[in-house]
């Protein structure tokens, strides 16, 4: 683990990394000493571990609580190459969706794909940012939603460490199996007017969760209109469980 | 409006009051003094205005907000005198369950005609209550689920004080038209495992409502298992619209 850069502002301490190949973000607390909870985030399709949404709410969970954050580019996405194979595959899903195929389950495809290589990348994040003496082996939470959760219900089933998580913005197309092995609390953020997930696919998914504590949170609007209040919202069910 | 009697402990004033043939029971901090905001609950069916979910709420709506609460009987509930109508109707409607009859549609049509009743009562109430010293014209917010819901939804459509609603556990059958005239933000409580109403009644319910700011909190459990997490939630949203 290799840190490029260190910035501090407002009280939020921000380390660019290298894990290997691997892109990635660390926000910790100016000054902390010792083992404190540690959020994972996933960001969406098209977007970066340094998109707004994610730095936003990142530096909330930091400043507001005193957690660690950590997210990194997802393959072909941020400062990561371009991957030829899912380059191709992501060209041809396109040529067959304008050839009027169903977009869900060719999404659904793609996600569990990439999820394969995620799983064991993230897995190697928590491993080396764990050590780390001002992040440590506390409770571990994960936050993603759209690629972010297609990405993330196949972690959260298969990383024990994680306590905690909050997915949304998915269908249950992509994730459904995987998800029916999560049984930590999660929150889930559905849009009502998702124009690019079906709603009974969302509620399927949440349906699908085993998690004996689940939570689904939905509001009108698009895809990438979760209202700020969600935040907040997101803030305590953290610190409830990982606190 | 007439007060039987006044108590207090842990900061909250309870006082017992009856305005007209209505028992109600207002709930302030000790010592209030001045306009502040105002929620009107309404309890569910077989309950009444002083049952052990209404005070709960009612007590953490005061301490942690300083609002102000009123609770009063539905008709046929609590300290009121069984009400023969009322109590015919109910007895047919249970026949006709007993002989195979979807009861949905027979309590709708009962929480329609008993809401004919509590609209007008409660905007008394609403009226007297805001003369009071301690009270005062402030905003105003509705909380009721179940029969409360029922009762509510109607009731929130008609009166334009209250300019924040936590409503649930209620389905479209009962009150589409009058939710369909709600406009003001709407926290609305669905149980995921409702044994009494219908999820797609409860989910058409959510959406019928105008309101632009909505949103939907769907937990597992039965009908009378909300978690207790969600009470945090319902007082963030007061606050956050009448505070």
């Amino acid at each position: 683990m290799h840190f490029t850069s260190e910035t501090s502002s407002d009280g939020v301490c921000e380390q660019l990394f290298t894990l290997g190949e691997i892109p990635g973000v660390l926000w910790t607390p100016v000054g902390a000493v010792g083992a404190r909870p540690l959020i994972l985030m996933g960001h969406g399709g098209g977007q970066h571990k340094k998109a707004p949404g994610i730095v936003a709410r990142a530096r909330r969970f930091v400043a507001g609580c005193g957690f660690a954050v950590v997210a990194v580019d997802v393959p072909g996405h941020g400062d990561r190459p371009m991957d030829e194979e899912y380059n191709r595959i992501a060209t041809e899903n396109q040529t067959r969706v304008d050839a009027g195929e169903e977009p869900a389950p060719l999404i659904a495809g793609f996600q569990a794909l990439v999820a394969r290589q995620t799983i064991p990348e993230w897995q190697a994040v928590l491993d080396a940012v764990q050590q780390l003496e001002h992040v440590g082996a506390g409770p571990v939470g994960y936050w993603g939603v759209s690629l972010g959760c297609g990405l993330g219900v196949p972690f959260v089933a298969a990383e024990h460490r994680v306590r905690a998580a909050v997915l949304g913005l998915g269908g249950a197309l992509a994730s459904a199996e995987a998800a029916a092995r999560i049984t930590v609390p999660v929150e889930f953020l559905l849009q009502w007017d998702d124009e690019r997930v079906p709603r009974a696919q969302s509620l399927a998914l949440f349906e699908a969760l085993a998690s004996p504590e689940k939570t689904l949170h939905a509001n009108p609007g698009k895809h990438g209109e979760i209202p700020a209040f969600e935040l907040d919202s997101t803030l305590r069910f953290f610190a409830r469980h990982l606190g």
